[in-house]
């Protein structure tokens, strides 16, 4: 996997209105009903990130939660990265 | 809840050795083998905070996890942070 440049990943999150490319990751804040709502939709993404071999950086406060995507061993973004966030979006939708 | 002192705080981290008083909250880096291992030990943690009433909040990467203990209410640190560190030790334990 090949980190992708800036414009690549501009035109790619034209495709995910929700987030942002922030400090070199692709960003997404959710906000849920409580604390188990929040941490039931961790537990959805950690069986699809384990099952794509891709995991999120996540930040999670009671009812909130940032979700922070990259590639480290590529150092930047790749289509590994898109493919989490659009799995997300997905489970979120 | 009323919020203890920073005399209170440091007395009582002295049974937590693994703990540290950083920015106003009570601090704890855990490591894991791999991903799974650590959410399920994120997993262990939710069903006790949500049992308190108390939650953490926390930031995971991969097999680390930092966790953070504040009560928001109180504005500092109060026994329930305190009950859910040592909580966190004995699951860890």
């Amino acid at each position: 996997m090949t980190a992708l440049n800036e414009s690549q990943i501009l035109e790619k999150l034209q495709d995910l209105p929700h987030w942002t490319f922030e400090d070199g990751r692709l960003h997404r804040k959710l906000e849920f009903k409580d604390f188990k709502s929040c941490f039931a939709f961790m537990t959805l993404i950690a069986f699809e990130a384990e099952a794509q071999k891709h995991h999120p950086d996540w930040y999670n406060v009671y009812n909130r939660l940032l979700i922070q995507l990259s590639t480290h061993d590529a150092g930047g973004i790749t289509e590994n990265d898109f493919t989490l966030a659009h799995t997300i979006e997905k489970l979120y939708g």
